[in-house]
């Protein structure tokens, strides 16, 4: 059973979490902790022994610490999320793979494609899909008419799986740190569009990846996971895209445990992942 | 400053420490620890505050924790070594200008070697460099003689860089967990002599060095560093050698830094190593 | 259009090549070649611009070269395979999701799994599987069995994708260098049964994985690619087992690519990949 | 004895290399060729068995090829250079061990500091350092000291370890494609000042150093060779300079061994590097 805590650092703070789990007996089988010194700031992840009375532990921590704590005991320990998704297949097959051998850590409620072409690959794992073109909308019809549709299905998470449209401040603020993008880039650089292309033409000896929650500004919300891989003189553009493809699946998915197995904090649009 | 403890698990360990910490009101910087199930052992490292009296919270820690606690409060802060080399100038001298610029961690205190190839590199750093054949000697008054000349010098840790000869049980028994050497493979692949030459004729892609304690089985103690970098058909066994040299270097600072930072532990021939 | 062609090394190879080539008008994309000194072998591997008759160009080098040289131009563009299964569904899913999208570079003909877990992933993707249990046969009826089935189909290329029998010499020898394993460890370390099992009693920090050619001797054909992942304490064997199916996937797949696309030779129990 | 070539790529320029080889009866020991087809330039490095007439050689490849062919037979096989340094010491002592040991495939003629933190350190080495102080003077003042200091040596390459002053057009151009420096950073991102401080803030889970050519714009060089190295939340500004400085140092060493080895050539702002 997991414990996380976020709240102002202080003196004692270790001893105080650790004196509730003495006083109900409940054996603390791993912890991680880490004050960000400079912001002043306590992240912690327990994994604690089961223990019946979530609530009762939940007020007792919540009482023994700061006002500003924020604390879940036993947070949401099966995870639903929707998928977006435009045209290409490795991140979300990946994904449904995993769905399918109940590996993911969470559940695939719905995938969402502004294109029909993935429709088929959904339908084959039983996965529903809804075709939601942008053509000939604004953002904000466009926009709308995903809500919508999502407003029938609970989720923890969207994840958008190379989907190739920027959403709005309005929509992402309906989902704080509730969205998670994969960008074909090592950001910050080669943010936006095209980063294989620019990728190329700078003549990069590596090319990355990176997991992020999304936030207002493109491409800047706090970062999860990056990897990079070696490419040389020999890859062309679509070469890089090839093999980016790779690193994309592997980032967005090794993103995806980290948070639903609730390792990732985000503060001051940073992450602290206890890995 | 920095505080190391290893005990058997119980209930509420977590809260004896940090209760200890609180009652004297320092502050806990970090703290990692982990608890191994299967073998029912407790390891923590924390980071605390700069305290005055050391003996008085070694006292306070012992008293609160199992019998069989091994507690040290800011374990030795001014390491020394030294180092036992052969021909090799490569890990040598990565820990030489590490040692003369201040950043090593430890402080060389002198180095042995069975030819005296390194002498002068080890002059030009104003390091004492002895050496000591083995040619026509047997182990035991080789060994005694290493040991005769290591009388004078007071030391925490024996680095073998790239030392190649095996040490008899007895010396090493004289230094429990205080050996560290450099291996060049992927242990368990190629053990003992010529990992090279053996990966050169396996047609490895990869090749490994390992940085490990050194107990009385050959290459077979408890490991604390890996790497491996990639190699091809075109690496003939010297393209291999060379291309070793930048992961034996790598690993073997790697792993010191850890050990002297007091970030490993060891329990059952493994390590636990909070980086 | 690719060539390759691999011979006994003598002076003037590359301009017997070329000239031919010239003489043809036919114009080289890329041409990576790679002479073995010590065994005095030469491989090449060309691209070149399309040419309609392709025996006679075949002809005309092979004429051109060593009466020895291993000629193709062309070959099998249309890779055909099966692939060998037992519970593990990784490994498969990904090449069945390469196969449905077309991205494989070959097609998978069939698939063969010693228990019927695999059948349904199977299914969904409309390729055909079939079971056929080893239990209460000896090895040759099972492999009987096996090639029986196969018989009706035309495969370049047999997969062992997490298939955890041993196979016999006589049923080795019938698909020489054309039975491609992957291997959950870095080889030669942990040969045989059990490697993550095997890693976690060592207190290894990089787990590996390795794709290679099968032949008689257990895990000692030829390598084909390489793959390792750090691990450290924290790691239970089943955590090491979930790590490490990351790169047995990863590396298979990138393994398969390379034999594919004609990268790969084999000579002297060791390859040649031109990457 | 290593052949370079550089030309506008067409049919049969393998061939036309190749057979001026042959009829001088020399045999190709590597070739590696690319041809970059967007920009329809040919590349090819070539190790052959050492000829005596180089001339000659030189000549016949000259006719052979196009007359904008840029080739040399058996370049500059002693490289010399000279360092530039200001403070910090890691990449300085890597070139100056393996400078000392006679494995850095070149010799360093001089170093030039613009304070005099690292005198001693090339003292010890036996290797002329010049502090020229840059304070009080403008760029150009500054800039003419240094060549004038290094009218007295001969060099093929002018080496920035971490050199932290911008070179001015003029500088650069007397030195074309013959200055490498190190970056801090994984170009493009984090260009110019401070790259840390700015991956620091921005959260990011990998650090890079880039080695490459300098030219009139700041950090936009043709690109040599990047590493990156996994960082956390838990890396402070001072700990991503000290983990990084490992990959530069590695990344710088790994640029300069291929191009003293003559593997790398500049095109349009990029680098074919034949590894």
């Amino acid at each position: 059973m997991v414990v996380v805590i976020q709240c102002k650092d202080k003196v004692g703070l270790v001893a105080d979490i650790a004196s509730v789990m003495a006083r109900f007996g409940v054996n603390i089988l791993t912890m991680k902790e880490y004050v960000d010194i400079n912001e002043g700031m306590f992240f912690a992840r327990l994994v604690i022994e089961p223990f019946n009375d979530i609530v009762v532990l939940q007020n007792a921590l919540q009482q023994a610490l700061p006002s500003d704590a924020l604390v879940k005991v036993n947070p949401e320990p099966e995870k639903k999320i929707v998928v977006l998704v435009t045209k290409e297949y490795h991140c979300l097959s990946d994904i449904l793979i995993r769905n399918h051998f109940k590996t993911l850590g969470a559940t695939v409620e719905a995938v969402i494609g502004n294109y029909a072409d993935l429709a088929n690959i959904c339908e084959r794992f039983d996965v529903p899909f809804y075709e939601i073109s942008h053509e000939g909308k604004d953002k904000s019809t466009f926009e709308h008419e995903i809500k919508k549709r999502l407003a029938n299905h609970k989720f923890d998470y969207m994840v958008l799986a190379k989907f190739m449209r920027i959403l709005s401040p309005d929509f992402v603020a309906s989902y704080p740190y509730q969205i998670i993008n994969i960008h074909h880039s090592f950001l910050p650089a080669f943010i936006g569009a095209s980063p294989y292309k620019r990728a190329f033409h700078r003549g990069v000896k590596l090319i990355g990846a990176t997991a992020h929650f999304v936030t207002d500004d493109l491409d800047e919300g706090p970062i999860i996971v990056q990897k990079t891989i070696p490419v040389d003189h020999t890859y062309s553009v679509s070469d890089m895209v090839r093999a980016g493809k790779e690193i994309e699946t592997s980032a967005l998915v090794k993103a995806l445990h980290f948070v639903f197995e609730d390792k990732v904090f985000v503060f001051n649009n940073k992450t602290v992942v206890f890995e």
